[in-house]
């Protein structure tokens, strides 16, 4: 159980707010390098701030701040150009660090171009890796983003899912501490809102204090008659989690499920009334961690996992037992045998909705199209 | 015209109003027992408690908080057991009367089931009739559930049909007692947030301020040719209230005509600024008589209409005009001559949009199938 | 860049604001009279106040306050009578002017009417002009309602569209008069929430401070082969602006792309974080403006432009380049070659939504159908 107050602390994701700092140290994952080959714009909104995620002509990722700041015209529905984003109101541009660098009604009274000069808008650092767009809005000198180790392994279908979910970001990080992940989790503090689970990540990225975005990125390995295969777009979609007929949650997936006991503690989880017991352990190391970190944080120092040495972040290891699969594969007809993995060929079982073209392109790559258009 | 605190005072149905307290001594239908043919748990939200109707496996039925004890997960996404309702989220398992039964984490950590004896929910006495579960929020001892004379009428077709409307109960209740139906309201108290029109009931079940449940039992007696007649389950459906083309109420139907009454006087009724005149004495008798049972249950005493005397609940009767039909009987060729019931052979008039399968049943039940098919 | 304070005076429209004073002044399209072809009553909200319009059977337009002045029935589900709108809960029948004209329950205890003569609705002058139904809110002496120029031109085809659009009016007042479209606003001020750009008009009516009403009168002079040309009724229609499927804002046609700028800037545009530059001084002129009517209205006189002297408001004249073409026309040959107009043989291009019927009138009207089936 929590007081109020130690309940907003841990729940509040803002700028200015000590969870809010203590989140911005880290990179977070908020769209895939693949969804702009779509759209080249992507509006987002992470610990509470509205931004847009662009790529611009000549392949430069910016985040910038939604919000035009000649009229606050909404970028979202602005135009890329060779360099930087163009508001569709008056045509300001801005490129990725913020500045403007087009003020075209504006040139034509001002030549000098003064106003533009004095024209900053907020602007975040975006990196590219396994297939995922990653921001930090923390304080310079910026970790390093991790390069975990399976976004090294060989011969792997990865796919990304994002799934909106309105509640806090907190609930999914407690269940995944919860008595049946415990042990596993204890050993591995690196990711404070993430998960990783042998063979794929759960982000679970703050949006604001009442939602959050989910981000799955699945590794499955092809069988070792698909070998060598190399994948040219990590395919992205977005899961709905809804029914839209019955308004209930979808509860046939893994993940689907792991919902509905994040949504149903409500927007922000009331942690006044919980009653936790021995079982429970997990949740209360997790808070104390966690208050640590807030600790460290306003002392001025790094919070838990931050990786700074180039050296060391190299293909890092995280506790893994199915490592030797993901590493070394298997035969299609081992994957049929196999417990768990055999499912996987029928269907997507972490989230519910998997797009047909994505289910298809998995197929190819696992050598199952072409065995069944063989037959 | 009332002030703005006697309308407060007159529409507040949370636990701990004057209201609340008083719409507490009254059984309330809040589910139709045909519901859990298909579904064993239903979410309700009553007098402003969010709370989940189920069935387990062994047949009996409880009314418990929606929300665990454990950690607030939402229970009606739980699963049913021999005994009781278990979460789905860490197994926690409550029985009708609100205890846990079971801890499954915990008990391996505490065996002796120190926290599990602890642990009491909200729950309330449930009881089925007339294919209806009523439930009874308030103090102990519990009235009895009034044994309504129509509910031992023979060989009729019954069906429950739920409206979810957006207002204060009250203004369904001002409806039916506005000059058109005041001289049966005026002998009749004994539905405080009821009415009874001769072969049909309504309840305004209070969800909270500013929502109820409108549940209809309609009773259509089958022809002398299709006697005896014997319903196997009484269906039950809900109805839409808004064309989700257009957003307008929906006003084909006489209940519908009714709800747009209700909800066109807003969310809750603005009583400051209404105009009554000598035609409205009725909807002045209603509140007064409401302030006085409030009254009465402020000193401590039952309101009016309480059944306490089991050998006064037999059979209890309503005033009824058309009694002798729904007793007696009478043959098709007498219902298509007849100037109202005629029109019921064609349309289930009350209410927009009975499911076909409802439809077939009744006309299966009327002898009307049987007839079209022999043509 | 304006102070909190001021953006509010710029942006509140309800009774007893200054803005919501000098709106008052003018007359504002609120329906289209071929709408009451379909349906004899229309629910509006204008300038925060929820309002019916309705046309009873005699032919009168009134326009009065949506909920009876009895128990706040919604009038939208009322009926029309010979002279008069009736509520559908209790018979209350109102007159334009406000009256209570009937009150069926009431007049049987009450046959003198002494309720009845007490009670006075909000109503407000209604007139017909160009297809349009014109409201005035204010006080009297209402100034006339404006005869301008392009509502007496001879052989056009003319339509009505409305458009919903969820922000301030002032956001598209002020795109209006940006730097594309500066110099044509500074010579012409006569439309305070509205724009004339040559063939068609936009008004911005504003439904409360958060909400805004797009009117468009569009004129397409027929090509000389289709003359004489008489229209028989003026289409209407609403004109979605959000994209059901993906929640986006539509940008396909002109309006729409407008609208984008308008609702992107938020529900009220926070002017205290903007960045005008030079080329901005339209805005600045527009809001000078508008203070200085302010200021008018506060010490009583009237605001800039409007019309009270009969003999001034016959055709008149709004600046506008393309006036030959609307009062002399062209053949089909020429619209065909024409940059611009070519184009409106195709598609509408303001707004996106032209419903199937109003595009074959249009094309009727054009001679384009009879071309067609020709061929």
């Amino acid at each position: 159980m929590l007081s109020a107050g130690k309940n907003r602390t841990l729940t509040q994701v803002g700028a200015g707010t000590p969870m809010g700092g203590f989140l911005r140290r880290y990179w977070h994952p908020v769209a895939a390098l693949s969804e702009f080959e779509k759209s080249a714009i992507k509006p987002v909104r992470i610990l509470g701030e509205d931004l847009v995620v662009y790529r611009d002509l000549s392949g430069t990722v910016g985040l910038i701040a939604r919000h035009c700041r000649h009229r606050a015209a909404d970028l979202a529905y602005g135009y890329v150009e060779q360099s930087g984003l163009r508001c569709h109101y008056h045509g300001w541009t801005y490129d990725e660090k913020g500045h403007c660098i087009a003020q075209p009604f504006e040139e034509k009274f001002d030549p000098q171009g003064r106003l533009k000069k004095r024209i900053r808008t907020a602007a975040y650092p975006v990196q590219e890796k396994a297939g995922l767009l990653w921001a930090y809005l923390g304080p310079q000198p910026a970790p390093l983003l991790p390069d975990w180790e399976p976004f090294s392994w060989k011969n792997g279908f990865v796919q990304i899912v994002f799934a909106e979910v309105p509640c806090n970001w907190l609930q999914a990080q407690e269940n995944s501490i919860d008595p049946v992940h415990f042990e596993w989790m204890h050993e591995n503090w690196s990711l404070p809102n993430g998960f990783f689970l042998g063979e794929h990540f759960e982000w679970r990225v703050p949006v604001d204090d009442e939602n959050m975005l989910s981000v799955t990125w699945s590794f499955i390995r092809v069988p070792k008659e698909a070998e060598p295969y190399e994948q040219k777009s990590i395919p992205a979609w977005t899961a709905p989690i809804r029914d839209p007929q019955t308004g209930r949650w979808i509860t046939s997936h893994v993940i689907n499920q792991d919902i509905v006991a994040w949504v149903g503690q409500g927007r922000i989880a009331d942690r006044t009334k919980e009653n936790l017991g021995a079982s429970d352990r997990g949740i209360s190391l997790l808070r104390k961690q966690l208050f640590k970190d807030l600790s460290a944080v306003a002392s001025g120092k790094d919070p838990k996992g931050l990786i700074r040495d180039a050296k060391a972040n190299r293909q890092v290891e995280l506790p893994n037992i199915g490592r030797k699969l993901y590493t070394e594969g298997m035969t299609l007809a081992q994957y049929r045998e196999h417990p768990f993995w055999s499912r996987l060929l029928e269907d997507f079982r972490w989230h519910y909705g998997q797009p047909e073209e994505v289910r298809r392109e998995f197929r190819e790559a696992m050598g199952l199209e072409a065995e069944s258009s063989s037959r």
